[in-house]
């Protein structure tokens, strides 16, 4: 484990659009500048532990396929060692400015909660250190509230009280952990809470639960003085078949329910809104409405499965249209794009992970690209504001402000004879035009 | 068109399960006691103007198939007269105690607005005459807002404020009328409130829109002095490719956004809530968690279609758990179950839609006894409550109130040594049950 | 290991609908006779081994649960005859006449093929010997070719051909294997014949080795006087993202390719079915219309996950459907109704196991007695053959058979002035008959 | 309506990518040699008389939007004339090669099919004279067996044989008329050749209908002597629940069962082949190995709505996949690009026709660029190639050929003692390079 893992050292160089070679960045130019920002700032790539160096290659029809050196021997905490040089040595070959992980990505479970904090404050020890001479920062850190057999029937949902307890302690130090390494963003991910038969389920005593959780979790940030962001991640079923956190809009009723559509934003994942029925594109400027928008997982699903591929994004136009609502919305704040992708596994080579994170990379910031012309040139804008222009005159700008009644409007439906004419919404214009952006 | 349309003119009499005869229903027992209440109170059935009298058999891929006498003929209003003379002969003949309308599928579309809204009236009129003498009574009245095409890019969330203008309007007559009518509630489905596709949508300006425009008829309730309920029928999509009020959950949020969650309930459709990637059941369950619950739309959907088949239910188990969810929720208060459900186009002769309403109002009293089995047994819930039991103990329940924090839950867990095994969710025994009460 | 690990020793008795005791048949009364056969040789029911003794409870977001004693051990053929000791004490229990396996079940891989067949060999001469003893038999055998990770890509349909020939001569142990313990049917299931990405994928290569695999394993049946049946299993996808087994369509058409078609039958599962977008029903209706209706693998999957859900059938009125069409194809000869099927994740205890078995036990026998009614009692019979009575006239028939023609026919047409008036689907009347022999 | 419906007269002209006028192709550069042959004998673009000429803008939830002018008027013949002057219009704007149609499409029904087919005839007699002037040929021609009334249950496979007959004699007069105008192709699509419910179908008797009915119509084919090609064009669902020509796969198994394997391929269009689970690209490789690829129709579903969309193509890098398989196929033959796509029904503009054409031709010109890039550099085949490699090997094609057997093969895996290790499928790999071919 002393020698490379990986086949190249340098870190990747933007080497242009028609270079030739394999291990280089075709698009993705890390100082240009975008928008009044450089790329990397825009995009605010991390890679994530999970599905990199944690994911053995299994499906539910067949074991291990990768055979990782780090996944193979007695000492755990030696290997969790091992895998963090691999992971700090992935991070640095991509020259990716973020990482992300769960607790249980990066250090082992120990015989007890208290051994199994201390194994991940040890690991954390190690990033810290790593951390004082690489410029990776930490995007965010989370739980693994769903793994361990003790969560098989949720965390803050479960029927049993003592799960609650000791997912909420498992939290408060990961909450901790992330904080001391200068994390921006906290991450909750439901991956139990919901249910698989409503006959076994009281629904209202778990939305009750799931809502306190939440809470405690947003009072201890201020208590430790985090001022990163908590951010809940949606997704609409799997593991659970139906999980609480289903999507964007979901997600803001039970933070309205617990008071807490102020403090918390969402993590969206591409493949977790497919599966919820929406577009990315969707999911992000309806966060970016409810001003809940905080990051993404970027990825892709298969639109003929009905599960979570995660798939590396592969195309360029769909990518577009998603970073051009990131646009829209005004950017990352504490957010970025964090990978939660995985190759497949039969690409079982080390440059596999390294060629499948450069060649995401690599679709995110030429979709970039594209979504800033769209953006810049204001071609999509202006014709959006034309369709509805015509709700900043006064008369029926008056409409949606207090004072405005039904009688009111119905009177002027019949003064003035009203009889609107329908007007071609034109989307196939629209979509040739975005289609004009495409490079 | 003075001759019976159905070929029965006696409304549909009990005649218990065994009974081989046609024209009978086989379990539902309308005067029949079930936890104290008549099957007629506890189901509240409606016949559906639009299904069984308007549409007239088409599909995207053929026309009409019905041929229906009142479909064809120069002078609409005698038509539409025509019309409701049938319809009464159906709830007569099913002996159901509501039925519910859509404006445009009682009366034509005028020349004007003011025409319109009056041959609505003028038809309203015909109903209050018939009611004098029949028992049925108005379950809700709605307004078509998604037919005609000047609602093509939505009511409400029109980009042109005079679609808006026109919808307000239109709502107003409808939602007085079915005041007159002395209707238990007004139902709002927001058909094309959504957009086709994101490029050419102003998300936070429809949101707006359609906020107010709730809030607007809201007031318009309590100044007429409307004592029933206004619902919210969540669909999402079809016809418009994302719809806004995509689930339960989701109009809970917005419900939230607009200040009208203590206002405004939900009409839960089981095609809608299949579609929206949920069960009926778990629709109806988040409804009454949140607060929200109020009527349903009892159909199925086609699990390998996509869109909304409407038909008629036919299983009798899956419709017993809906209607456990029902019972847990203390049953209807202005609800009811409204038969959103059509004939398949090939059913084209009279007697078929005589059929298949009384097929489904069998499975649904069926299904009301099974589930009133399953409470009144109550070996389900004691086996729920007794999962979350240990909730109710006072450490735990402490978890959840005010004064709890993570520091505290985490001395807890540590000091207790807490290692909480995992019990068996027995979800197959579960399903077992429910299966011993199927009759 | 030497205690019973089932609650009950005793084999399950038949107690009637109306028992409340737990470890009991409701419906499944071995001995009664339906439609002259008795109920155990109409249903054939058959425990598999994977799912019950060798799945973990494992899911992509979570490991093991179960903690099974035969699954924790260092002797690895040890583990394997205490498994087959609790294997044979379900069959007893359940008091079932057939169970099925892979050979990857029953015995750990060895460290070469030569090694590992020897390990299955050992442990089917343990259930040869058990076999001399209990009633149980062996519905059929099969080869797992999707585990390992040299089959990553395929067995049959590998890019490798050593894998091609490691697979052949895995199946030709099995096979001959599964003729010694006088197993009636032999499955072949593709678990990962298909592509991942067609961009890296020879169609033509990979269907023209597995038709020719298929036609080795038919060859090798005939040469070791094997008398049972080859099946394959089809499913559209999962754990490949496209399967060549699609479907019972897409089967027969790969067996016509092959020169199969009068070979090879087909074993359907009920989820794999509902996974391609049909109901079970509609594939074993196909294949009995098509002549290669087998066997079948009974479970339910969850009509809003695009997974194989593999659960225990529930729905009485669903499964009633399936046997109908099993009585119309005139019942099994060689196959009979295997459970693939496995508890929840969540459901840990042993006797779940047993309950979820027993369960799904009942729903059958009662849906196969309601299935028999509907055979037995002919009104849909009837009214289907009404519906084509027309085509047995012998003008009618005449289109049908040589000789017809276009010009014949048109001439037809015109000169009858044919002008065909559409009659009643009657849909829902058949829907309603159906529910009316519900039990 | 002698005035020009579009809004520009002449043929829209190449303009190159960066071109900023509206009416232009920006990558259609029909004179444009590509691997040898012109854009435009690649393409073999055709435009489709229902969506663009004959849909009104109708949706199951909203009637009419175009209002076009030959829609409305009391003599539906000269209504017929009016639209082929637009249509031919279109083609003559757009420029394209070909034009394909139903015969209701161009003419309306008759009060009795002789009626109903001459006038089909005369419109075919308008066409004719047309197409002596402008260059647009016939691509192919199709009977409507499923919109009108006597089609509810089917046409071939209707429990009338009186239906069966009347479809016989219509598509006999489509068939000739086709023929006659040089048509390449005929075409069937089997809208509700399935069942609604298989309680009330015999799926055998259906089978051998439609078998029956397909053989009479090749037969015909060579009476009269057409040369073009039969073509089927498979979908899964919609209108009939389920229909038999579900994909590919299944209707080379009827074709097989027909015995017309080598009669008839097949018209694949894209939004049937997602909604059958299949990409669009991996239905034309299957043809293609099954030795049935015809022609495609063009168009585009919604992943997230499950029913037909028929949107026109946008993503340029689906396109190029689907492209790349058809160079692979060798390209057409008798088949062609006809666009099965229909503007959205707000896109009300008479140019909203031209320029969703004009865009949808662009997409699949570039497409074309793309992957004749893909073909002509042969990076991809070569790494196929590779993978493959092995098979070409003496002792390895052995495998495959007659004389191998298990025995000999498992003899071989002994002595050798095979143990083949997986390789990397590199999928990242291949993905990333067909994202280095787009532009
Ligand atoms: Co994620
Ligand atoms: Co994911
Ligand atoms: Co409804
Ligand atoms: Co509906
Ligand atoms: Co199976
Ligand atoms: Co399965
Ligand atoms: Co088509
Ligand atoms: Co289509």
């Amino acid at each position: 484990m002393n020698a490379r893992f990986f086949p190249e050292v340098a870190p990747l160089k933007y080497a242009g659009p028609t270079s030739r070679d394999t291990f280089v960045y075709r698009w993705y130019d890390k100082n240009r500048v975008v928008l009044g920002k450089r790329m990397e700032d825009h995009l605010r790539f991390a890679v994530a532990y999970w599905h990199s160096f944690t994911w053995p290659g299994g499906d539910p029809f067949g074991g291990e396929t990768f055979l990782r050196p780090w996944m193979h021997g007695s000492d755990e905490m030696e290997l969790a060692r091992a895998k963090a040089e691999v992971a700090f040595e992935l991070f640095r070959v991509l020259d990716v400015p973020f990482f992300a992980f769960h607790d249980r990505d990066i250090a082992p479970e120990g015989r007890s909660l208290k051994e199994s904090n201390a194994n991940v404050r040890a690991i954390a020890d190690v990033f810290a250190k790593k951390m004082e001479t690489e410029k990776v920062r930490l995007l965010w850190g989370t739980a693994n509230l769903f793994s361990n057999r003790r969560f098989m029937a949720g965390a803050a949902t479960n029927p049993d009280p003592e799960v609650f307890a000791y997912a909420a302690a498992q939290v408060k130090n990961v909450l901790e952990v992330t904080h001391e390494l200068g994390g921006e963003n906290y991450v909750l991910w439901g991956g139990r809470e919901g249910y698989e038969t409503l006959l076994n389920t009281s629904l209202p005593r778990e939305l009750d639960q799931m809502g306190r959780f939440l809470n405690l979790v947003v009072e201890h940030k201020y208590k430790i003085g985090f001022k990163g962001t908590i951010l809940i991640e949606p997704k609409p079923q799997e593991p659970t078949k139906h999980q609480y956190d289903f999507d964007v809009g979901t997600v803001y009723g039970l933070l309205c329910r617990a008071g807490l559509e102020k403090e918390v934003k969402v993590n969206i994942e591409a493949n977790h809104a497919t599966l919820a029925g929406h577009s990315f594109e969707h999911e992000i400027a309806m966060a970016a409405a409810l001003g809940i928008f905080g990051s993404i997982d970027m990825n892709k699903g298969d639109a003929q499965s009905g599960w979570d591929t995660d798939q590396f994004p592969t195309n360029v136009e769909d990518t577009a249209l998603a970073f051009y609502e990131i646009l829209k919305a005004g950017g990352y704040t504490t957010g970025g794009t964090n990978f939660d992708a995985k190759i497949r596994r039969q690409s079982i080579e080390p440059e596999d992970l390294v060629l499948a994170h450069a060649a995401a990379i690599d679709v995110c910031a030429r979709a970039l690209l594209i979504a800033a012309d769209m953006f810049e040139d204001g071609a999509l804008r202006k014709a959006v504001d034309a369709r509805y222009a015509r709700w900043d005159e006064s008369e029926n700008k008056a409409m949606l402000a207090p004072g405005a009644s039904l009688e009111a409007i119905a009177a002027r439906v019949e003064a003035q004879r009203l009889d609107p004419q329908p007007r071609s919404g034109r989307q196939e214009r629209f979509e040739a035009l975005v289609g004009s952006y495409l490079r």
